[in-house]
């Protein structure tokens, strides 16, 4: 049952020809299928089968693909443009770069390993096979950086373009080969609060990006927004030092952070001035930087919760890579609820909606 | 870390709001995610956790996932409005059966099960939420009948109403643990072709509705149109006998065969007096029945090749659930092909864009 890949991509099952795919494109179905597959093909070569575990790719009805031990995560992350992106705007590999990162970085906040991905991409008439290529091309890029390998996927017409991925990844094993992952609900009064990396540059250069900014650190922003990185090896990590509550961070700090409390039945309280940012974020915007930080978005930062003696000891051995930025309280009686206060210990108000100005 | 089902839907992780995903509906993305984890619920608690393997449903970052021993299958299918189906003319609660089995379907051509399935809905404005309840409810009893649980998805707005379903299964294993699939490259000259169940039912049920005919006949059809069935245990009892090559009928019996000709290398010669219709198909449609067999699609029967002895001992315990429409040839010269006979050994011609006059 080893090994051919020759079939990545299954014909589309178009069920009855409604529209048939093939007048959605310059180039039929069939052709535009070949060249993605090459495209990813390059990718397959590069990564052993039984490495990326693809037993038999999905030319097939289905693809047949290793797991490994212990349980297996999924989870599937959609971008819809003119929702979710602006496919005159995001360049295309930077787009196919994002829609594998957004999943990878689900699988990093579980403390897992990205595995296979299938993606479903809905294809409007007036976009040429190349800037699909291309995409192509930064999908394989991100699994090539943060793991997994594109097993298949399905091509359909669509009068919006879209694509809809699918990830399953491996859990991270304890010495007993028990899995190990960090949840949203397990959370508990006098936690530290902490996140990986810096917060608000995606959001910064999504406002660069609109208000047609330059220069040097407008150009680093821009990039943070285009090309956010899958904290994958840091989630490994959290997750081998007992770690057992994370999230990432794609709806902006303060919200993620309250999905937390949600799920957990606890508040928290964030220190403003502790919340990391890049430096490129607080020269562009000063004073707004950190509402970007808070409220922002797209940064596929982790966030984490741990009793002080476990915080204590991760913040010790990953040094600058994660930092401490807030407290798990009692949910107050009104309800799970984060609280940002500034350096005087007054209250910071989280505007949530503030991106509704750039559009 | 097992069990507990609360959370079966992700907050969607929009990406930094450009659209804010409420704008799409008349209630919030908040509000339909709360419902339609009302609907799959009921499904979960019908389904012991343990059976289903759902260690975490997906309101984590991730859901955390049980396969089994050997190899997982992996699948995914797409439905967009005005390509693959009318959301005018089909009724919800079929919309919702009809997006699972397609995938369902896909996992029962594998030999395998069903295990796990992650929804991604695109969501427009004009909709209401009861709507997408009812899709729900079809989902889940498409479930119930042919396998597998909804273990959580994605909600995202979209200007146009579409469905992607990505379908984990679980492969059939002999008595050593090792995995038994089925295959399209492994067809032979001098196999037999057979099929299951009946062809044509859904093509002559879309070309009812398109002509606004009536009468049980016709109903009938509908019928099949609207609720085709996954063809998972006879998949199961066709590997456990030995075939090792399949593909479900979605794109229609001379268009799937094909495509198993190109992965093997073959040729087939199908003989037209053998493909079996349901007798509401030949009453409604009389001479025309043939081409729905041959070109309809959504058929969502097996077709399979196997050698003599197995196809022969297949015929032998299957019964009437499985018929022999023809056989593996060497290719022609001129490349991989289908050719279909009549009685008299006379070529009939497939006319494979016929579906176009129904639009």
């Amino acid at each position: 049952m080893a090994g051919k890949l020759r079939h990545y991509w299954r014909l589309a099952d178009s069920i009855i020809g409604l529209v048939p795919n093939e007048q959605s494109l310059q180039i039929g179905e069939f052709e535009l299928i070949e060249r993605l597959q090459s495209v990813l093909r390059q990718n397959a070569g590069e990564v052993a089968p039984d490495t990326a575990g693809v037993l038999l790719g999905i030319g097939d009805d289905a693809a047949v693909l290793s797991a490994g031990p212990g349980p297996y995560l999924f989870t599937t992350d959609t971008m819809v443009d003119g929702v979710h992106f602006r496919s005159g705007e995001i360049p295309w590999f930077e787009l196919g770069w994002k829609s594998i990162v957004s999943n990878q970085s689900d699988i990093a906040a579980m403390g897992g390993s990205p595995l296979h991905a299938l993606v479903s991409l809905g294809v409007p008439a007036q976009h040429e096979p190349e800037q699909f290529e291309e995409m192509y091309r930064g999908m394989r890029a991100a699994c090539e950086e943060f793991g997994g390998v594109i097993a298949g996927g399905d091509v359909v017409a669509s009068p919006v373009l879209f694509v809809t991925v699918a990830l399953t990844g491996s859990a991270t094993l304890d010495e007993d080969g028990e899995p190990l992952i960090m949840r949203r609900d397990t959370a508990a009064p006098g936690d530290l609060v902490a996140v990986t990396g810096t917060l608000g540059g995606p959001a910064g250069g999504l406002r660069v990006l609109r208000e047609g900014r330059s220069g040097a650190a407008a150009e680093a922003l821009t990039r943070m927004h285009f090309l956010p990185r899958a904290r994958v090896q840091a989630g490994q990590e959290l997750v081998s030092f007992g770690i057992i509550t994370a999230i990432d961070i794609s709806d902006g700090l303060a919200g993620d952070l309250k999905k937390i409390c949600l799920a957990s039945d606890v508040g928290a309280v964030i220190d403003a001035q502790s919340v990391p940012m890049p430096v490129e974020l607080t020269d562009e915007f000063g004073d707004e930087a950190l509402q970007m930080a808070l409220a922002g978005g797209e940064d596929y930062e982790l966030l984490i919760t741990a009793p002080f003696d476990v915080a204590d000891r991760v913040l010790a051995r990953m040094g600058r890579g994660v930092k401490h930025i807030g407290r798990i309280v009692d949910a107050p009686d009104s309800g799970p609820h984060v609280t940002v206060r500034d350096r005087l210990g007054n209250p910071v108000e989280v505007t949530g909606q503030s991106w509704d100005h750039l559009l």
